[in-house]
């Protein structure tokens, strides 16, 4: 079988160096046939002169060419691999991709372009790089109903709150830090903002309920407003800071789906995933919870995760109808606000006795936490369970208290 | 497509039930076609009408009739269901079996009749029941060289450990729980002596080395000889005991392979699995590291595993060669005692204070452990990593020390 890559950077390269290098593991992944990489697409030249030899710089050399049945799309972005691809799916080639970005936007044309050409179009590695969620959820639980996941999607994220955490590094530090280790751009918004794990969500949250949900309806934030102080609360209370992506499928027929810090118990398998690594729970109705952790992202990782899937499309290179999902529709996704939650908050107050009785009085079971050498008009607690808007509309009311931070807290 | 299930008792039951009560769930695995049970192969009668109106005792009704294209073997035991599953797949049928033991024995006749009538033969089920290993080894990971794995494999004997490790119980009292809480059986010998995870681990074993390895060529012990002593002195180490079923694949081409208690760091993920529940790490050569974690064992979850395996046959119903290995080869494992590993080994000294100069001289670098209230002539210490068979001969050579448990150390 003969690939084309279009775009050869870490996550290309990281392909065509499995398959050049170490063709006999894939022999039986794909019943015997010999995997090949015969184009390169890319518009800077090579050092390496074997894949300067591959290198097209136009797509129709790749169109064109009937021995080549499987193309690999790890450029990025939208434009012009969403492009690109099209033709690709239109052209009659299977198509793999690492670009989540171009699943959580996209993924309905796609769809329909490779369901008309009777051609697979595979996306295992845009979520969670090395693990192998998607094809999980779409073929290991096959037999259950997705009622829900939550996730650890974003290692750079991740890794800041591990260091805040473990080594009682400030935000900022931690972020420099990541970006020391090459862990976060120069420029890191899409991962401390959650833009990226909003992505990852989108497209989890469409397996779950089997309509594209974008990464626009999806309410985000990131890990930006997590101070020391939250920190310090939350490890009192036996329990830890982690960004989730998660969805939950309603009884109503909506689904929620959120990115945001949650606070979760220490004895939660997600609370123990540290560092960059990444993590996904899945709720099924018949097999309850599974757990699926490993590295989320790196060229190895990632690249073990498109090869997987081209191997796939060689097996069944026609559409897969178990591999996909329906259109959008309106109003499929709940509210955040009017979901059930309880809410950690932190906030200021001068009279603090009078503030804490008009918390107890608002909050039924509320539970005060505390720190050490806390400023005296400082109070953090942990409300009950109701739709967030109400628990939102509750804290306007109380006279006198400041709300400095609110993180959910998920069961 | 129509199936026939053999043996309906917990299993076999909640694929009838699967298949009977979400038959929308499942069409989009089957593209689009719906699943049918035409036959339940069983000697008992059913009370309910409608099973008891599938019912067959005699296996010619299922091979004689061509609607048929996939037989579920959820009866248990190595016969008769061996010989059944020999004639369903020489008859052309598809074979799914949740049937460990037959997997681990019989794999390689198994596979050669599937292969030579060119029918799909999977067994999902029979490791870590509803958590999706079988399949994330095979496919999910099939860019990588499976270097290893370990993992709890055994939902009793974990459980008995955690009774034992949270709740500071005994190791009989832990026992007598299970056992009331229907987790192991009146006779729990399969379980607490670890032949139960042997046989998966022999499953798990052969994915990785490539070729058949049985579950008498494993190493095995059980958790009976863990007493409430190993279990404080291992946390006093911030470490855990857990039953882990591993194989490492060697530079020299061998295998190794055992089933024993380990201890393992606190911070290693599978020291938080807790009760029945299984996990297990999965080494590859590109993604590193993958950890999978669920319900091993209950009728659901198992369920579950089957029905994915009836829907990939449904889309794939001819031999998949990638899901397969080589007939065993001789040799091919290593003798467990020759692989490096550190011992915690625990015993009694009357002359504590020479035993304790002589295990120090023995054992470079050995570090002695402590727990509240030991008896004067306790002992505990953990040693240098060196060959099983190096670290027994030294104990054997110290004077006045009885060794009462040894337990391999697990990095």
């Amino acid at each position: 079988m003969k690939i084309a890559i279009m775009g050869c950077g870490t996550v290309g390269t990281g392909v065509y160096e499995i398959i050049k290098n170490t063709p006999d593991v894939l022999l039986k992944g794909a019943h015997g046939e010999k995997l090949e990489v015969k184009y390169i697409l890319d518009i800077r030249a090579f050092d390496d002169p074997e894949k300067e030899a591959l290198r097209v710089t136009d797509l129709t050399a790749i169109l064109s060419d009937p021995e080549v049945g499987i193309v690999v799309e790890s450029m990025g972005g939208l434009n012009p691999a969403y492009g690109f691809c099209m033709r690709c799916l239109n052209a009659g080639k299977s198509v793999v991709t690492s670009n989540k970005l171009l699943v959580a936007e996209k993924a309905e044309d796609l769809f329909a372009a490779a369901r008309a050409n009777n051609v697979s179009f595979r996306f295992g590695a845009a979520v969670c790089g090395g693990i192998p969620v998607i094809r999980t959820m779409f073929y290991g639980l096959a037999a259950n109903e997705i009622t829900g996941f939550a996730g650890i999607l974003n290692g750079t994220s991740n890794f800041i709150l591990t260091k805040m955490i473990r080594d009682k590094m400030s935000n900022a530090a931690a972020l420099a830090l990541a970006q020391e280790y090459g862990y976060a751009e120069k420029d890191p918004t899409d991962d401390i903002e959650g833009f990226d794990a909003a992505r990852k969500t989108a497209i989890l949250a469409s397996i779950c309920s089997g309509r594209h949900i974008y990464p626009s309806e999806i309410h985000t934030e990131g890990v930006t407003a997590i101070s020391a102080e939250d920190v310090e609360y939350v490890s009192g209370a036996n329990a830890k800071i982690k960004l989730l992506g998660r969805a939950e499928k309603l009884e109503n027929g909506k689904i929620y789906a959120c990115v945001s810090p949650a606070v979760i118990g220490k004895e939660d398998l997600l609370a123990s995933v540290e560092g960059v690594f990444n993590a996904l729970k899945v709720y099924g109705t018949r097999v309850g919870e599974v757990l699926l952790y490993g590295p989320g992202a790196g060229k190895d990782a990632t690249a073990s995760a498109v090869t997987a899937d081209i191997l796939d499309c060689v097996r069944a290179p026609g559409f897969d109808t178990a591999y996909c999902w329906e259109n959008a529709a309106e109003n499929a996704v709940l509210p955040y606000d009017a979901y059930v939650t309880a809410l950690y908050v932190r906030g200021y107050a001068n009279d603090k006795k009078r503030a804490v009785a008009a918390i107890r009085e608002r909050f039924d079971g509320v539970r005060f936490l505390s720190r050490l050498n806390a400023p005296e008009n400082e109070l953090a607690f942990i409300t009950d369970r109701r739709a967030e808007r109400e628990l939102r509309a509750s804290l306007e009311t109380l006279d006198g208290f400041a709300a400095a931070n609110i993180i959910r807290v998920v069961k």
